[in-house]
């Protein structure tokens, strides 16, 4: 149903294990940009209104997930702060194919397979700190369902700019190649590392 | 309080009344591009807080002036597409400084200056139309009061950047450009035209 080729491992988390507050702090910011992402799909695609509509759903969403997570750092006393970004998103959206549709296509199904690995991995941190934080675990359970949903529309939305197998396949050579991305690791502790 | 150096004459109301489904298709474009610019300041400056509240504020407002717009021109119609822009919001935007903190005051007194001149028109459009449309009219008269606000939000969020007097000093040069840009209209029917 997320469309993704692999788990997140013990290697993920170990790092989050081990900083936690700068994975929180990421967390902040993919918020954000997940917003922003939204936002300039609806720029580039003003005509679709269906696409308009769901973009402002998503964009309102992520919003209050960023607040959300604002406060959880608050409430920690997390400085949050700028951090330098991980390989992840840079890495994926370079696989976006330049001429439209298919630029249209790729945009969107590599905002679903963001959506989906963060789904993924909210899930799984939820699980892993239950007993150690059961308040931060909440959190990560109460966000990973509206990221599914974020996922899906995603895809439904790429449906516009292509038929439906052609979508199907493409997202399928997308997320081989997102598994390879998200396989490597980073040395920087994030959400995506 | 709006800050602005000129009233919109009878020429912009000349040309509203030859061409109002093409302002009414500028206007709902304005306020995604209003929602946008927010999106791109919070971006921007993501660790200013204050400033990350307030845009995540606008952004909501402007992306329901979006849709209210878009509800305007189904009942009158009118087909929504993409328009050629007009001047205004580029000549504008090219009066930026490009050295922070100065590149934050200007980004942020020109989103204070186009919200006060939306402002000052929708009113002004409010009267104009009253007797001939006035369920129009009175759409327009319930968005200047939340534009006069945007504006005021942008010119306290500069503060954060500047102290005062020189926010205020500034503000008066962008405002006497903006009224030089205005003034030289343009044949496109737009908004700011
Ligand atoms: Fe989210
Ligand atoms: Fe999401
Ligand atoms: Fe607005
Ligand atoms: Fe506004």
């Amino acid at each position: 149903m997320l469309h993704l080729q692999s788990e997140s491992t013990k290697r993920w988390l170990n790092q989050v294990d081990q900083h936690l507050d700068e994975v929180l702090i990421d967390h902040a910011h993919c918020e954000r940009k997940a917003a922003s992402t939204a936002m300039s799909l609806m720029n580039s695609y003003t005509e679709n209104r269906e696409l308009c509509v769901e973009m402002t759903r998503i964009i309102e969403e992520e919003l209050e997930h960023y607040h959300m997570v604002m406060e959880v750092l608050d409430e920690r006393e997390i400085s949050f702060c700028r951090l330098p970004s991980g390989h992840y998103g840079r890495e994926l959206n370079a696989l976006t194919r330049p001429q439209e549709p298919n630029r249209a296509v790729d945009r969107l199904l590599i905002a679903s397979l963001i959506e989906a690995r963060s789904c993924e991995r909210f899930k799984l941190l939820a699980q892993h700190i239950k007993e150690r934080d059961p308040k931060l675990a909440e959190f990560y359970a109460s966000l990973f369902e509206s990221e599914a949903r974020h996922h899906t529309t995603y895809v439904q939305l790429a449906e516009h700019f292509a038929a439906r197998d052609e979508v199907m396949q493409r997202l399928d050579q997308l997320s081989a190649a997102e598994t390879e991305i998200i396989a490597k690791g980073s040395p920087l502790a994030r959400m995506h590392s």
